[in-house]
């Protein structure tokens, strides 16, 4: 079902010269400005046609009932859902009074580009109306990486043949529909019209919006002001309702002449403080993105995003279309964290309404690896965000009759909001992916202020949930019993490998920052006692092996159940959970994403290399890829154990699936954990790079169509990069103290400035590519 | 939290002499009246004060959407629930102008009674107005076991010390509030106002009302006709609205004076007929029982009930209490079923809306035993709305990719409405439960043509099922794994032993009936090969067992799961699953209610005696009685192995939930099969009967407080009566050919006419008495 394949493959942004209905929904996803606090849909300027509108503030939610056929014990009883805040991006144009729609008059050029460098979404229309009037339109818009509250848009009319009337209405609209999110009325009722007027403010070329939400209790500010130019007799005014501020601009435009109109657009939130604060929070930033206009807005937007390509961009050779496709997703994967600030990171980041805008387990296990690494400060934002929660971990702990911190499933502020305990509430190794990030981190930073105040409080409260969760057995082991581990297509199992061994490293971690920490420690009660029983709880964790087969059980006896039936299985039958009931998905050996393969690429040490390539050949044949999570650990681990074309396959994959649409739900949003999987995939895969207590090590090999691969990571605020070709690996130090690494397992020192340069031993023959279930495949790249 | 412990204890009925408005909902269940198509609550005559308006037809249900926080395949998207149908059993009183209420003036006597062997309702009433005029109220009401769409209710007031101007309002009432029987509004809603009037008929005494459901398209016709005398010189007059049939009957009564006014009631619905045709029946069952009058229709319920109770009596010696109890649980058994008809006996019978008027295994594996060898008429028609609704499980199994049928988990019609599949759909034992009251039926009665003509499908379908679900090991064992047995604090299990052997019996069954029966097996395309596929996975089947402890596995690795910590776990998180999350309760040993014990007293033949008595040692220590299902096969399996005093425990236990509202909820209906319960622990556990391939077995044993204990149940048309005392036990046959019976292992030929008497050998030394979790051990009958 892929679609919308059309865009212009160049290798600093995504750009689409053409103009038709269907796909809009995607385009707007992929086409989005995002700063992590604000993100703008690529919708038209004009508003219609429109797929979905949507402009939302990183936070802003609205609650809802959840609804259950059968109740239980600790079931979330308020959801919550992004929503619309009020839409400043809207300009609507009337040329001698005939309203500019692209589906009326003579479309003569439509050309969109989405620029990585310059963060701007540029877009030029030449469009003759009915009535025979020419026109050129080109706008500009970005949201603002540097001045996190404001978007802006720069919006050009020109008259081509002749003189016309021009009329610029720039509105900011409130309550925009929402995308039917949930198929119960209950839940959508209070999501119709979720904010409610406070007040609303014009004068001149400026206008203030002030709602507040009837349910989560949440304020929102959205103030504009303008700038206009080339039609110095333009009439301008501005007027307000509850829903809907509007600046009108009107002006005659002799043949060839044109009008200029610079929207500058501030945003502001909050829960707790007063309205008129609010109102000047937001007033306040637009006052100072006017004095720096479009044009300071926009350079200090490019100096922003130099900064993060110089030293995080990654360079492909031999694939224009791979290129393209890394950039758009550390691009996307920025914008969606960048300026969140103690705020999550969503699954879909601010592209859209899907999973109604709530954060999972990927951010903190795809997302944040990549951010580490390029851009430290976002990653530290998003773990404060974690950090903030801890209250809502601690009560949900409480709840469950467990111990600690269990942090949500699926949330906006931190409360658990899963209305499917199985693959939720259970899926406890959420709690290790946090703790994991942490310590990553930490590793890579050497940020030990943040341990200290921050980190040590999240690894002690979930190495204490483990503690509780798990069980000794009469023989000493450590068992953890009834969760559910990454694969959605099992539920309720023991002892899944990825959670335990997850666990063990929190456990442990959890024990060294508390040593590390005395202080802190002491705070939180912990003991010397209590630090001792988390190493031997560690230590006993029970890792279920079948030594009949040789291979690791994703869960305990997960190999000894039945064989999904993948020949009977036929291709309109995927994803499997939309045509067969859980339970027969559960109880048979079908992987839906990498789990097993997933421990093999985050606790690599925890298998010896012949394991691992068992493991990751059994589960090959099992595992059918019906979530976006999955081709980038299936890259990874099919790149070290050496099948290069797979990792290729699996690479291009994860590459394309929201530029291809490959899973027919980007109208939603982007998948952000699969774009950074991206980066994953190919640092981690390729480049071989692990990280962990015996430091950084690469293992870097190419295979067609890359030629060449160069990417760079920050190391304790040390740029390094690393340049990848067939035979030879140079890597490079910005600046700073030497950095020892292991290049194919053997130890070096990177001196700042001097290039060291390594040979690429040769790959050990593999073991034959492991095949996958029958039509699950991925495209095979190579053999094209 | 027992309460309405007030009842007079007296043989053959319930009495209770005392008004608070307290308990009403309790009484109302307790009095309530039902032949198994028409059930009227025990609801005051003059409506007000009332628990919960109870009138109900079986069958007659609305349809609501069924609401989920996330959505799956396979989940039913319309729930059923039952409504009240118009309500004809209202008499309101008007004394002098005043409204008789009880709650005003003064009132002197107030007496209630169930008379079990008349089958009426009987209410005696003597009040002082607030104005000082006192009257006495005497009514009677009966639902009718030998008319079955006829209800009457025989009212008379007489005016005790001065005259009085009497008025009658006697009412048929639409659309009565039901309880809220779900928190979603979105459920609810349907069901505020269900009925739809079509048509209102009034004339001289006779009214009659015609609705149709909204959602589900029922339509239900409600008639009435009323009898006077006493006061020859009455008023009487009908009208009619929508929702309101009203017959008024004025009359003066001197002092001592009197009135009585017969109301008769008839009550039709359908999914088919023309409204018309509705109407003319259920005024012409007025008709019908307008010429019997209320002596008529008395006269043949008494005829009735003699019949059934000179079979099927249990007399107990030595405790009252245990007397009443029992026959209390069996009248409120034969009034679900009696005249049921190709419909079902609902968990609650009609006495309440609980668990929404749904049907649900107990029906088969509770009720139908009692049914089979007390009323097999009853049982009969009950699996023939079994077989009526193949239909539906057969598409069901289609929908989950299985074969042959899938029973509904509960249902009114026959479609699945389980919201929550893990104990819902997934607990296809319900399948082999159907099957093997379809063995017992067939075998107690000898009814061949219902085997030929019904019972081989069933049998057939759920083969085909179990053999689809199951899976082939490489070892040549036979697994059904992700089930869920009756415990519903387990979940998702493999190989749940009472799963298993019930399959097991029911492929054997099939086979068996497919091979007595070779017509219908070709028409339902059975093929030897197919029987012999039965044949093998039955013996075959998994049954998993713990050698190390010696004890069966309720399913597999049960035995090694981590023990729930019941000391930890105080009275009040009670039962568990309204305290702790599912995921918790799934993943340790602790159960709700018998499920390995509920194999030993369905398949004793496949635990040896010493097996049995370790097994029901083993879960004792595990089981907290959380659910109304439990008590009686703990009573049935502890008198088998010779805990006599516990199986008293546990048959006290059963004989009084409801009476003593031991689970809070008998405000919403009786809990038919715990009542069922109570003659399964008398007949199978202290009577020591089973049958099955052997024929039948008795091992009969009394001990404190039951000094004596007699039951009877019908064998292919002949009643075996058989009284056991503490040192011998006397079987006595009706008429017919002799009967072949063991007793204690033994085998004796009974012959009609001919007691014989056979003594009780001495009662070997059984084990230590198991104890329960911490505070749930049952009260103590003997020793206080």
């Amino acid at each position: 079902m892929s679609r919308g394949q059309g865009f212009d493959v160049v290798e600093w942004g995504i750009g689409w010269s053409a103009w038709e209905e269907a796909g809009q929904s995607h385009r707007e996803s992929v086409l989005a400005l995002s700063n992590g606090h604000l993100g703008w849909r690529g919708n038209l300027d004009e508003g219609d046609p429109c797929g979905a509108a949507g402009t939302y503030l990183n936070g802003v939610f609205e609650e809802h009932p959840m609804p259950y056929a059968e109740d239980g014990y600790g079931y979330p009883d308020q959801g919550q859902t992004v929503i619309n805040v009020p839409d400043g991006k809207i300009i609507r144009l009337l040329v001698d009074d005939e309203p500019f729609d692209i589906r009326t008059g003579r479309l003569r050029t439509h050309e969109q580009f989405l620029d990585f460098r310059a963060g701007v979404l540029r877009r030029v229309v030449e469009w003759t109306s009915p009535a025979g009037r020419t026109v050129r339109i080109t706008s500009s818009r970005l949201v603002s990486l540097a001045h996190r509250s404001v978007a802006a848009v720069d919006y050009e009319v020109t008259a081509i043949d002749a003189p016309v009337e021009v009329t610029l209405l720039s509105e900011i609209v409130a309550n925009e529909p929402l995308p039917d999110v949930h198929p119960d009325p209950r839940v959508m009722e209070p999501l119709r019209q979720p904010l409610a007027s406070v007040g609303h403010f014009a004068g001149g070329a400026r206008a203030t919006l002030l709602h507040r939400t009837q349910r989560s209790g949440i304020s929102v500010a959205v103030a504009v002001d303008h700038q206009i130019s080339g039609a110095r007799d333009a009439r301008v005014d501005s007027e307000t309702s509850p829903d809907l501020a509007r600046t009108t601009v009107n002006t005659r435009l002799g043949a060839g002449g044109s009008i200029r109109l610079t929207k500058l657009v501030g945003h502001e939130w909050s829960d707790s403080l007063a309205d008129a604060a609010l109102r000047d929070r937001a007033e306040a930033a637009v006052e100072a993105a006017m004095r720096l206009g479009w044009d300071g807005i926009a350079q200090k937007q490019r100096e922003y995003l130099d900064d993060f390509w110089s030293r995080a961009d990654v360079r492909i050779g031999g694939s224009a279309r791979l290129q393209q496709s890394v950039r758009f997703a550390m691009f996307q994967v920025l914008q969606s964290a960048a300026r969140a600030e103690v705020r999550s990171i969503p699954g879909k980041g601010l592209t859209g309404a899907g999973y109604e805008g709530h954060t999972f387990w990927d951010a903190d296990a795809f997302v944040l690896p990549v951010l580490i690494y390029t851009a430290p400060g976002a990653a530290r934002d998003a773990l404060l965000w974690r950090h903030a929660t801890i209250g809502h971990a601690r009560r949900r702990a409480e709840q469950l009759h467990l111990a600690g911190a269990a942090f949500p499933w699926r949330t906006i502020d931190g409360r658990e909001c899963s209305g499917y305990w199985p693959a939720g509430t259970i899926a406890f190794h959420i709690n290790a992916d946090v703790a994991a990030a942490v310590v990553r981190y930490v590793a890579a930073t050497g940020d030990a202020e943040f341990e200290r105040d921050y980190g040590t409080e999240i690894l002690v409260e979930t190495a204490r949930l483990w503690v509780a969760l798990g069980r000794w057995d009469d023989r000493g082991s450590f068992h953890i019993d009834g969760v559910t581990g990454p694969d959605e297509y099992s539920a309720l199992v023991d002892d899944n490998v990825f959670t335990n061994l997850m666990a063990q490293k929190n456990l442990r971690a959890a024990g060294a920052a508390a040593r590390r920490h005395p202080e802190q420690s002491r705070a939180l009660g912990v003991s010397d006692e209590e630090v001792a029983g988390w190493e031997t709880a560690a230590s006993a964790l029970h890792i279920p092996f079948d030594a009949e087969r040789g291979v690791h059980q994703q869960s305990a006896g997960f190999t000894e159940q039945e064989r999904w039936d993948f020949d009977a299985t036929t291709t309109a039958q995927y994803p499997l959970h939309s045509h067969f009931p859980y339970f027969d998905l559960y109880r048979k050996q079908v992987v839906k994403q990498a789990d097993l393969v997933l421990a093999l690429q985050f606790v690599p040490e925890a298998f010896t290399s012949d394991e691992t390539a068992r493991a990751f050949a059994y589960y090959e044949e099992l595992t059918v890829r019906d979530s976006s999570l999955s081709a980038s650990p299936q890259a990874v681990v099919a790149a070290r154990v050496g099948h290069l074309g797979l990792a290729m396959d699996y690479l291009m994959e994860a590459a394309t699936i929201d530029l291809d649409d490959l899973h027919d739900n980007v109208d939603d949003g982007l998948h952000i954990a699969a774009l950074a999987g991206v980066w994953n995939a190919l640092v981690c895969g390729f480049g071989g790079m692990r990280d962990g207590e015996n430091g950084l090590q690469f293992a870097p090999r190419l295979t067609v169509p890359m030629s060449r691969l160069s990417f760079g990571i920050l190391v304790e605020g040390r740029t390094l990069r690393v340049d990848v070709e067939p035979d030879a690996t140079t890597y490079r130090l910005s600046a700073g103290a030497p950095l020892d690494l292991r290049h194919f397992g053997v130890l070096h020192t990177v001196e700042a400035g001097v290039p060291l340069e390594l040979p690429t031993p040769a790959l050990p023959a593999p073991s034959a590519t492991p095949s996958q279930p029958r039509g699950r495949a991925p495209r095979d790249v190579a053999g094209e």
